[in-house]
């Protein structure tokens, strides 16, 4: 039974409350904290996407293709479809001759709101440029491009999705060895973009994180591909997420020292390079991210090195002041005392 | 510790789960059947509204203003904000002489993305009409004008939110006799929409819809008034939530052998008139309403006799298909076999 780490409050009493796991690990693998059981497989879904995206760079094919660092940045993001994702997904796939039509992610509305709305103002629907992870395959294509070694590109990367084409063999076997987990015989089920999603334990998925931020533990291509995407990232944060999201204010704020990315059913990731710490978190319900991102801030909080003012700026993001649409405060949504406390952290 | 009620899985494995507590209570106070702790208390939230409608009703202002049908079921209703929504709810308001300048419900643009989509092409922003809440605050503003007694009504009416205002006193008078539960000593925080929303146990919160459907603990006024409204919302769903929603699809579908309300941080409560019974749920993390949605219609499928049609209908609602963007079968979302187990169902 996992711990309560989140909760929020209203009238001063607690409304509801979030139970879940959180691994710190080192790049040596040693746990350097951890809370609930972070040895259950779990299924990372989008919080992996920096380590699917170390063969585009690993391979050379990015370097081939000149990508630069907002569109190696985008191949990391589980983007909110603003203007400026959807060109640079375009710009990314006209490098390697192909356009929307080869896109196997689907086609969804963008997450943020107020992009739907400016798109039905300019009567303009949606195609899979929006769908969130239109960079994530924008990069898949661009790493086709360079394996298909001269047959016709569209026959080649026609069912990249699938687990035994050549690109998902090449992302698979990244994620393996940064993970360290047999994948071959872990539960592997399909993603919301179609390409297969493996269950891993959040230890695992920690130390993966880890050797991100360190190169500790990669081959030298690999470390040299997560260093250059950290620092997409870290250049573009607002690529990798978009307006007002969580990760994109927190790379915004703290560039290279943090890189962290959600994913669905409330899993987040980071890598801490400083510390050379790895953090890999699932909340049970997984219903949406706000609880993870609320352990992931108390997480940074505890384990980043920050000035009063980062420390102010992150302390907003792990205890959050809930208002109705009255602008009224009516309670908070928070780290709860016992993650404090196994953290080490003041409430 | 509350049991899971709802998991998803996804290639076979579970990948999250929800844990909560529920109440079913006959209209003596008898729990029929409990799964978790039912008598700790919790927020209600908008799950009570057609309770806070009773007195619009009883009061005889629904009848002196002749509040018809779909008017009636406005006033308990989370909505869309569909145009047929905001039509009626300012319907309400012109037969109480206001406007929309009168709600303080505070603004919000409409849950539903494709009415903001078609509201944004047509160059409309959202008004206090498109709040959720509107059609309760219209009722709201209608129980105003049958109290105000010849003072001027906007003058009278206004702070009608505040819990020390007649008309909230009223509705939290009729919240204390159908629940039976002490309101004056239970914790109090402020619902989304401004008004006070009360900690009331899961318990009390079915014996008050087990009172709703059957007219039996309540006065003869508010048993009336709960038999009018249960009728409204029975001919007109569509008006309780809207397109696509779960109370409105199975109030279409069974009419009124059940009235269902969820209510915000995935609380559900519902009236089963043909058995006498009373449900409510909570969810504990209160993510929104997916859980909550499924744990009600395995209640439903268990407490009310329905044919294969309809047990086929609810059965869909109690075991989702969890499909991608590419419309493939990914997982689902489910009522767990505990929670099928206590309801004595099979899975």
């Amino acid at each position: 039974m996992n711990p309560i780490l989140v909760e929020t409050t209203r009238g001063g009493m607690r409304e509801s409350a979030h139970r879940g796991a959180v691994a710190i690990v080192d790049a040596d693998g040693a746990l350097v904290a951890s809370i609930g059981d972070v040895e259950r497989p779990i299924f990372p879904r989008s919080a992996v996407k920096v380590l699917q995206a170390l063969p585009l760079v690993a391979s050379g094919a990015a370097g081939r293709l000149g990508l630069v660092d907002e569109e190696l940045a985008l191949a990391c993001a589980s983007h909110n479809g603003e203007p400026g994702h959807t060109a640079v997904a375009a710009a990314m796939l006209a490098k390697a001759g192909l356009d929307a039509n080869a896109l196997e992610c689907g086609t969804h509305w963008p997450y943020r709101e107020p992009v739907q709305r400016a798109m039905a103002a300019a009567g303009v629907a949606p195609t899979a440029l929006h769908n969130n992870c239109s960079g994530k395959h924008a990069g898949f294509l661009c790493l086709a491009c360079h394996l298909s070694g001269g047959i016709d590109l569209r026959r080649y990367a026609k069912g990249y999705v699938s687990p035994d084409h050549p690109v998902m063999r090449e992302v698979t076997s990244a994620l393996h060895a940064a993970t360290g987990f047999d994948l071959a015989s872990a539960p592997r089920g399909t993603d919301g973009c179609s390409i297969p999603t493996f269950a891993i334990p959040l230890r695992h998925l920690a130390l993966a994180f880890a050797r991100l931020g360190t190169g500790t533990g990669l081959s030298a291509d690999h470390a040299g591909a997560a260093r250059r995407l950290r620092q997409a990232v870290a250049r573009h944060p607002f690529m990798v997420a978009g307006t007002g999201r969580f990760d994109t204010v927190v790379m915004e704020r703290l560039g290279e020292r943090v890189f962290c990315k959600v994913g669905a059913e409330a899993v987040f990731c980071a890598a801490l390079p400083e510390r050379g710490f790895g953090v890999a978190i699932k909340i049970d319900d997984g219903n949406n991210a706000r609880a993870a991102e609320v352990a992931m801030a108390a997480v940074i909080e505890a384990f980043v090195r920050l000035d009063d003012s980062a420390a102010s700026f992150m302390r907003a993001l792990s205890d959050v002041t809930l208002r109705n649409w009255n602008g009224i405060e009516v309670g908070a949504l928070r780290a709860s005392t016992a993650l404090r406390e196994r953290l080490g952290t003041p409430s």
